[in-house]
């Protein structure tokens, strides 16, 4: 791990525990330790720190849609896998999700660079949900239908830790099966049931 | 209308517009004017603003949800007048809703709050949804199902505008449009279609 690398994992386990507002380039430094030198000659300012979070995370995003789309699937279940896996990069990265629309007012980067994802995004989920209409996972969606479901995927995926954090507070295992369960009962009730087995 | 009303009035529209960080009791007071003593005398916190507009929301909610228990309803679109109010709600009061969290780590009084209100709201749902079922609005729901759904309604409900400000930023009609529809999508599998009308 280069000193690049180490900086962005303590600064995003700080994020994730004491909040992006109580953490600066000066606790993260004090707590690997580096010299606050060191950390500023990689870092200028915290917002370049948040700006790599993000890039990270997007890459992961979009390597995980690129298995997505690679996967046969032949019925619901064969989803949860994926869903777990973004259960996972959630969870490693929660305190964007928690704090989002903070971060981007704060960081304009972040919101334009969002937005451009999530309308990629969209279009990849659609293709997403036609593959499953033709594999015969899913009935045939109106286009209406199919753009609540990818809302509704989007709303669930990016704040159910939100409403966790304010509600159940599950932790673990339960965290993990409650959010994958949730994901999949936006798709269930669209299954399609007449499909030979 | 009381001064302290014309404070909470004030109050809500700055956090709504500048968010919960920049807005002090001093700004609260010189937008008003009043003087700052005068504010004091009031709210000694703006924590103790924030506590109170989060009581005028939960009136609101409570309010509202009687009226729903009334409304004979006989299809799923008799829902969506109670769907505008909920928008008009949680639009007046959006600082809530975008930094729900935050709020309920800085003031642990509306953490435990609004967990009490969602056990109560989630009992509430519950047996809406049974009597919705009953009237053949919609199938009958196993219990997994229904507990799926009310995860959702609470979601969408708290976070769509969230997502809003991250993704299209509709405004205006166009707000209250994608709202009302995407919390009706939520609903919208379950319709009963066997019902003779």
């Amino acid at each position: 791990m280069t000193t690049k690398e180490k900086i962005l994992d303590t600064a995003r386990i700080l994020f994730n525990e004491q909040g992006i507002r109580s953490t600066t380039t000066r606790h993260i430094a004090a707590s690997m330790p580096i010299s606050p030198g060191n950390l500023h000659y990689h870092f200028r300012h915290t917002e370049d720190i948040v700006i790599a979070l993000f890039e990270q995370l997007k890459k992961k995003y979009d390597k995980m849609m690129e298995e997505v789309q690679e996967l046969s699937l032949t019925q619901l279940d064969d989803l949860v896998p994926v869903f777990d896996i973004l259960y996972d990069q959630i969870n490693n990265y929660r305190f964007l999700f928690i704090h989002f629309v903070e971060i981007s007012s704060w960081i304009p980067e972040i919101k334009k660079d969002y937005q451009q994802l999530l309308l990629r995004r969209e279009e990849q989920f659609k293709n997403w949900l036609d593959a499953l209409t033709k594999q015969g996972v899913i009935v045939n969606l109106a286009d209406k239908t199919r753009e609540g479901i990818i809302k509704k995927l989007f709303i669930v995926g990016d704040f159910w830790i939100s409403h966790n954090a304010l509600y159940k507070q599950y932790t673990g295992d339960e965290a993990r099966q409650d959010f994958v369960s949730t994901l999949r009962s936006v798709l269930s009730p669209y299954v399609n049931t007449t499909k030979a087995k």
